[in-house]
């Protein structure tokens, strides 16, 4: 194995500057005539200046009757004049060209008809009163648009009423798109059958595409070519033949089987070769036959990130256009994020208004989940410079939504239930404006998110062995001073997940000290891990007796798939999480899942909305369908204070 | 003639809410199953779930040697454990599948390579360290998108990961667009020929059809229909049998040849004829064969606001989404702006921050003038029950561009010259951050704008007689505190237009004076009305004795429209503007037209961008190109105080 070394790493801002400045993105492409009509979306390349006049000639803009408005002088309601038809007054409607010897309209509401051929009027009007002159809108060899303009839906009504019905505007540019890799599996073969271990679906092309449309280029994408290096350089000879720009990915990075830099080495010439950034170091920036070419990394969050640093303003620049920008807000980050120095951290968050402070609760940073982008609702980058960012710090978050929806979040933080999901959905069905965020820290921190008002409201389920209740003895502790509302979401089953049939035949909790099992636990402070810690406890059990008490999950779900992947062999959870895994589920006990909620957030009428949901039959029955829950006490309030 | 009656009008809100809750959006149309490669920009009409999980097996998260995590516990620097490749370590690379008996991945840069077999390390891992395990990103049966999400570029990506390769959508709403009236001329006609007096160009169903596409809808556009009753209708069954929502345009006002109330109430049922908007009242809402109908108004500024009053929310629900909202803002107003009591207004206005305050200043009001929606910058609606905005007043304003685009604006408003045009253009190559925004009030009010704050700098050419020079007198007195720098823009020549070939035979001002000439005079204020007055009066000639010295335009181009068209055989303005539309020009004198600037201004950085151009021979040579200009003194100062 050869251990390749990137050249030296450049910070997002000088790779930029690199790539960027080595074309002249105004002349990069010539530009194209096209049909005004199939304009829409494109930019200017020239000033286009009118045909025609518009109007083109004196018109009515009203319906009326077109006059000489010298003959009206005079007219009044004691003294009215009369206009014989067909000689001084002319019907007309809105649009209708004036008579000659005509130069005003009378409106037909201000008309008497008092003969077949004769009107009668009772005021006057003045010389071209209600007439739209030639030129009124647009004057003949008049600027329609200035250069680098976007044709929106009016500046197309502009063009044509111009008579301008072709104009030059930029090209757009063709982006070849080459994935590379051995592991990768199309689309198409997906769909035509199995998707073998050790292969992966080859989806970042689809995503690359994508963006490249939504820019205004013109996406073309190649075959997977396999991890070898004349296949690479063939199917890069072969994209550059057709295409302005070529993004090759991956094996951009410093494996064995990473030859794109040396094809562009080969080729032509690598600008830049990692970036200071993370997810998204392995980018290499460069240029063959005078193309940029683009080596971008194979997970595909870095691949996104890559693609909108470098990428993104160089196809606004050859378009002509500006470089997309994001708007941006301050949030208050709800956690610490720590981050390593050196590199520009891109952190995903979801965000959410609570009592005044727009809050940021960072998502799974990992470089292979797709799915925190989908989720995401902002971005926060860490300077190259920082360690982290400590939780309460406002920071600069650039919105991947519009800002107004952010007005309609409502938060909720602490333990994770699956029916969550499922008010989710009906809410976002009944009520389209109103989003429910939400973010698994277990029972203690969403307690902890209303103290220090992070979230809305939040799930609990603390079990209290002193009086073998729920939730109330911890809401007295922990939250004396605020008034609150706890109502019941949920009785659920709690149990222990294993693997379909039982391989290791574990029957309760004394079978998680045995040599052969191998638990996963739940993080301390979670309604489970104390519910585990209390059962331990009345067996008598020791904590250290269990291999992989101390390896910690933050959800159900995160826990049944250690127990699926053979990761671990049981995991305490709930038997929703179980059933969705097709895992065996032994249950344990029935516990009350509560929502504890300020009465800041019952008066809002958005929570007012939630409440309704869940007191639907639509909620308690689709509930109901996930296994292991009962609906008997839902909606129903617990407790005041 | 028949005089039509528009049923009560209703208030837009009002008449919003009769037209969409006609319809249940969520079912109107069936979803559609279509490929997720091909899904994007498409909302999902309902949960999509996992079909794999992502990954689908414990993958390699780096690259690097696959091992066993206990076999490598207790290696240090001083004592390293030796593995041998093949049985205890595995090369990998970042993607593929873990061998069976490891547990996780030790990075390549921490491997020493010892023998051709053996590998030693200083360090071990922790038992999953440096791997992806299965579903660490999506587990199978977990939802991936609720239902009502728009599918973006991570979103297709989510799909495809896990494994979903079909999805249901919201089906795309067919809209036809029939235009009707016997004055329209297709484009088609237009480009094969000419355009007759009396015809106009039909570009109202290009401009409503790009605005069906930029919702996702898709447009239908029907051939131009004649104004007469059966026709309309026939049209009107034809579109339906071929699409979920037909929009007629127009016919929907009460004039003689407006048959399309009528149609809609034959084939099934009128619910709004007239909304209190302006433009837009002759607005039709209906419904035929239970599909929504839109008869909607001929000028195009109407036609484009009921559409997006009315068809935008209607088609936003049937596609799943919420109503377009523009941002809003709030503006100080920069003149006042009486409206109509009783109807809504809309009034397009451009916008500029100066001195911290936003200002806007309205474009031109006619509901035919498609140029001021392209020019525009964002729209106040006054409401029905106000008569209008004082100047200085703050106002909501919904933004046209994005917000980042207003901290570029310069904003230049006083009298009118080309050469602004020339400028704006060529700071719009050469900064595509940088817009130069103008309104046209004459010198005088430029130098108001500059005293209130309003503009960034002003265009000037006010001759003082008593000094016989240009603007510093003036400055002295109107703005006497305020610190700033006069330089000179060009010189230019002032004089009189007329008719091609000069059919009236005018030489001079005293020819104004005859009976057979009809002057067009610029406003009060404007350097070009101080420059005729004193001429005048040197003449020893009355202003009463010249027909049409009352009439006042704001712009030299518009005073060349009135001379081109008839309205007017002469008018004082610079050659430019006679040059562009072909007139005659009779050369009176050469005038300096200078640019206000204040010390605030001149210390702005984006300021200097401009001040940069202006010296450019390129800026030069093209001012030169217009015809009637001296660059001699341009960029010049002139004065400092």
């Amino acid at each position: 194995m050869k251990r390749h070394i990137y050249l030296k790493m450049k910070t997002v801002a000088e790779a930029r500057e690199v790539f960027l400045s080595r074309f002249d993105l105004d002349t990069f492409l010539p530009p194209e005539e096209i049909p005004a009509t199939q304009a829409l979306g494109r930019v200017t390349a020239a000033p286009v200046f009118a045909r025609l006049s518009s109007p083109h000639y004196h018109c009515a803009a009203m319906d009326g009757y077109a006059v000489a408005a010298a003959a009206t002088f005079g007219a009044t309601q004691d003294r009215p004049k009369l206009l014989t038809i067909g000689t001084e007054a002319f019907p007309v409607n809105t649009g209708h060209p004036l008579p000659a010897g005509t130069d005003a309209v009378i409106m037909v509401e201000n008309v008497h008809p008092v003969a077949e051929d004769q009107i009668q009027i009772e005021a006057g009007v003045y010389p071209w009163q209600n007439v739209r002159k030639v030129g009124e809108d647009l004057v003949a060899r008049e600027m329609v648009l200035p250069e680098r303009t976007e044709i929106t839906p009016a500046a197309l009504g502009a063009l044509l009423a111009a008579g301008v019905t072709r104009l030059l505007v930029r090209r757009r540019p063709r982006v070849s798109l080459i994935p590379s890799g051995d592991e990768l599996l199309s689309v198409a073969a997906l769909e035509a059958g199995d998707l073998p271990p050790g292969r992966i679906i080859e989806f970042n092309s689809v995503v690359l595409a994508a963006m490249v449309e939504q820019l205004g280029a013109i996406p073309v994408r190649h075959a997977i070519v396999p991890d070898r290096r004349p296949e690479i350089k063939a199917a890069l000879l072969s994209a550059l033949a057709d295409s302005d720009m070529v993004i090759i990915n991956a094996g951009s990075s410093a494996g064995s089987e990473d030859h794109t830099a040396a094809v562009i080495a080969e080729l032509g010439e690598v600008l830049v070769h990692g970036v200071a950034m993370m997810p998204g170091k392995p980018t290499i920036l460069g240029v063959v036959q005078g193309k940029p070419v683009m080596g971008n990394p194979g997970y595909p969050v870095s691949a996104v990130l890559s693609f909108e640093e470098f990428a993104a303003p160089l196809l606004a620049g050859l378009l002509g256009r500006r470089p997309p920008r994001r708007p941006a807000v301050m949030a208050q980050v709800a956690q610490n994020i720590p981050s390593k120095a050196g590199l520009e951290e891109f952190v995903r968050v979801t965000l959410g208004r609570v009592a005044g402070n727009l809050m940021a609760t960072p998502l799974p940073r990992g470089a292979g989940t797709i799915t925190s982008l989908v989720r995401a609702d902002g971005i926060i980058r860490i300077p190259a410079a920082s360690e982290g960012i400590a939780a309460g710090q406002e920071v600069s978050t650039e919105l991947l939504l519009a800002p107004a929806e952010l007005a309609e979040t409502l938060v909720v933080i602490g333990s994770h239930d699956n029916t969550l999901d499922v008010l989710a959905t009906l809410l976002r069905r009944h009520h389209p404006g109103l989003r429910l965020s939400s973010a698994h820290v277990g029972s203690t921190g969403g307690l902890m998110a209303i103290k220090n008002r992070r979230a809305h409201f939040a799930g609990s389920h603390l079990f209290d062995p002193a009086t073998s209740t729920y939730n109330v003895p911890y809401l007295a502790r922990l939250l004396p001073n605020i008034p609150l509302k706890l109502i019941n979401l949920v009785w659920r089953q709690q149990g222990l997940m294993v693997r379909p049939g039982n391989p290791k035949n574990i029957q309760g909790f004394q079978d998680l000290t045995r040599d052969d099992v191998r638990f996963t636990n739940r993080q301390r402070g979670s309604g489970t891990r104390i519910l585990l810690d209390y059962q331990l406890a009345r067996l008598n059990l020791s904590p250290e007796a269990i291999q992989g008490y101390d390896q910690e999950e933050y959800t159900h779900m995160a826990v049944a798939v250690n127990v699926l992947s053979g990761a671990a062999d049981a995991g305490l959870g709930i038997m929703a999480a179980a059933k969705a895994l097709g895992l065996d589920f032994i249950p344990v006990m029935e516990e009350r899942y509560d929502l504890v909620v300020p009465e800041t957030t019952w008066a809002d009428p958005r929570f007012q909305k939630v409440l309704a949901i869940i007191s639907t039959e639509e909620f308690k029955t689709t509930v109901q369908a996930l296994g292991g829950y009962d609906t008997r006490e839902t909606g129903v309030v617990q407790y005041e204070q």
